[in-house]
């Protein structure tokens, strides 16, 4: 079999980029534990009618069928593209076994038939955390969500070294609220207009609003003054005013987005920024929306991205509103790793090698091994009873630190110091930072 | 949207069912890492000609396009439906970044078109070790594997009383070295056939051997007499003798297998037999082979197989043999988890509710969760600012055991007893127990 080659959009992390990822994991799963968030996965695949509701996208979605599939079984199935549909599902199906609101993440593949491209994968991995309601939701679940991923993401930047992270958030009411003000009737048409304010600028936005929707020109520049306001403190609300609407949809916008100010300031200053041109493309959010840039790496774009949906799913009885918020880890960690952003201390969990005299006495190298595992200290045991030398290249060239000789009441090697010692493996224990790979910032 | 009915064959969890399976894939990850085995995952694709090469399985897989795939967008893809054809071709990907021998576990979905039945699934997660060398490896990482595996079997034994297991083991070497013996050319036939006998008992595999291959009756039925031969200690040797055969590799499989068996009843004495009835149908195995019985679940067939082969991959220059063992962690669990084998403390992360007053004090509600949780105690706030008894029940239908009133120096009471004492959130800590939900056996 000659060298494989890799498949475009379908990254795979060699064993010391996988422990940055397992790293990331690892983090989010204990951020959001602590916030009371449960886990759940869902199947890899959805019927396809269900997957292909989102009209822009069908054309993305990975059909799935048996090779030898035959006529009774044309199950018309899907690879799931993000998680939220799925979730929509089985909150359906299970609603009978929930309570509400239900806290969830869910850190997953997921799959879309895109054009390869830095930071765009046909496979990755999606991290997501949803509050669901049944029938109502309070709103102060729109300012916890985005604040615990903020948390996640400030954990990450004091573990690892992630660069810093701005959240860039708006509010649809807001929007909505004002365009309305302004007479404006087809404000989801405006919204989409606006969301590509950031690409085009102010005056392509402008002309667009006037050639596609007809809009005055005045009123098609307010839109835009609109999306130029950003601040860091809860000042836009001054300059909203200045605009001169008013709307009773506006004013509750405004008064939802200053709550989630405040609040990030006092709990993650510097995190978040009020961005009245963040619009999301996606038509079902109906109030707060979030996108997330790393500082120093905006040309990725969104990493973190979600909004409130006042209905994500409705069984007919039952109407469930929720707000969620979703990190796009691949896409967050292959630019990152493929700048060399991190450094791995060891690519191996192995701490301590033990060394083997012959063949005959591996048993004793065996039960020392298992003496320090007892006390949780990953150890293995030379594949070969070479002579020393070779024993510790072989821990070297693994970035194993350690190398135990003789019984269990022998002697520890530090091989990056050469320092050896008599120890007892019944008690010998390593430092701290020596006892699983660790994950730094490189320099 | 009516209630959506589940896949069939697509299990999945609700919270308190994957708190479990969390426990069990934590412990596995665990047991790995201290025996120094590295994670990597692996696309959940691979190119249809690589997945087809086993003629059997060809019709199990599942074929993945991309919906409005173009012609010039043909590639095939399937769904990978084990976790040794990817490793095999990602270790000939990489080989020139790793070390040999090269230690790994994987813990992924895969996917099979099988015909659902219980412990049958379409989608479900297996737990992998391997360790493959380059060229050559060892014999005693024959030895190494399964007990690894039992390790870690026996770790969730003790934890969530899992149901002891016993693993059978053979060793292909003797078999075929015993069937060479006897002047029968085909022994990978009369393997297969053997493979039978658990199913079809004495009189029908020696049948088959004679219908099938051609044996003489006195021929086949040493051979169904050797696949009788079981001993949970080296007794299996003398018996083996008594049958007066004489081979080479016949004595090299019956030393490997004997080191196996005494270096098992070491380390985890009653957990491994020799039950030389073990043939296993793929044809890839060279040496030792290995299948794990959940005692009192027999009917559930192997939960955990794996062996030796001389071939994992080559190309061309460099072999890799390599020797391996999977866990079907869904297989597992399925059947326990529908029979209510377990008992979950609880189906959410949270250990205490902070109680709200009112929607005005809800910031400090949300400073006392702060506090409690930099001390790692996963906590969550009330969502209604509702009278206590309502909060408490809100609390009590999760399973939350303790809620807290007031400010950071405030009162905790825990739900269960009604015992409530002043505490200062600042140093209150739950016991140990009911930090996070625990797995426990039910009775």
């Amino acid at each position: 079999m000659a060298r494989p080659k890799p498949l475009s959009g379908f990254p795979e992390f060699l064993p010391d980029e996988r422990i940055v990822e397992q790293t990331v994991l690892d983090t989010l799963r204990e951020t959001f534990e602590l916030h009371g968030f449960g886990n759940i996965e869902t199947r890899a695949v959805e019927p396809l009618a269900q997957l292909s509701r989102k009209g822009e996208i069908t054309k993305e979605v990975y059909v799935v069928r048996r090779l030898h599939a035959d006529e009774a079984d044309q199950d018309e199935l899907g690879l799931h593209f993000d998680l939220t549909v799925p979730l929509a599902r089985w909150v359906l199906e299970h609603s009978g076994a929930l309570q509400f609101p239900f806290r969830r993440y869910q850190i997953q593949k997921v799959w879309r038939g895109e054009r390869p491209q830095e930071g765009r994968y046909r496979e990755f991995t999606q991290a997501d955390i949803d509050i669901i309601g049944r029938g109502e939701l309070a709103a102060h679940h729109d300012v916890e969500v985005p604040l615990v991923m903020l948390e996640a993401l400030e954990r990450l930047h004091e573990r690892i070294g992630l660069p810093p992270v701005l959240m860039h958030v708006n509010n649809r009411k807001l929007s909505e609220g004002f365009y309305r003000g302004l007479g404006v009737t087809d404000t989801p048409g405006v919204l989409q207009i606006v969301d590509k304010y950031d690409r085009i600028g102010a005056q392509a936005t402008a002309q667009l609003l006037v050639d596609e929707l007809g809009l005055d020109a005045g009123v098609a520049e307010r839109c835009v003054e609109l999306a130029t306001i950003r601040s860091d403190d809860t000042g836009f609300v001054d300059r909203v005013r200045a605009l001169g609407v008013a709307d009773e949809l506006l004013d509750e916008g405004l008064a939802e987005l200053v709550t989630l100010l405040e609040e990030a300031n006092r709990r993650v200053p510097g995190r978040l920024c009020a961005d009245l041109s963040i619009a999301r493309g996606m038509d079902y959010y109906t109030g707060c929306v979030y996108e997330t840039e790393l500082v120093g790496f905006e040309s990725m774009g969104s990493i973190s991205s979600g909004g409130r949906y006042d209905s994500l799913a409705s069984d007919g009885r039952n109407s469930h509103p929720g707000v969620g918020i979703s990190l796009g880890v691949t896409r967050l960690l292959g630019p990152l790793l493929a700048r060399g952003q991190f450094v791995v201390s060891r690519p191996v969990p192995t701490c301590v090698l033990v060394a083997v005299d012959s063949e005959e006495t591996r048993d004793r190298a065996l039960d020392v091994a298992a003496v320090l595992r007892v006390r949780g200290i990953p150890t293995e045991v030379a594949p070969r009873a070479d002579k020393y030398g070779k024993q510790i290249r072989y821990a070297d060239r693994r970035g194993i630190p350690f190398v135990w000789f003789g019984p269990r009441v022998g002697e520890i090697k530090d091989i990056r110091s050469g320092d050896q010692q008599p120890a007892d493996a019944a008690d010998w224990t390593p430092e701290e930072v020596d006892l699983h790979p660790r994950v730094l910032p490189a320099e």
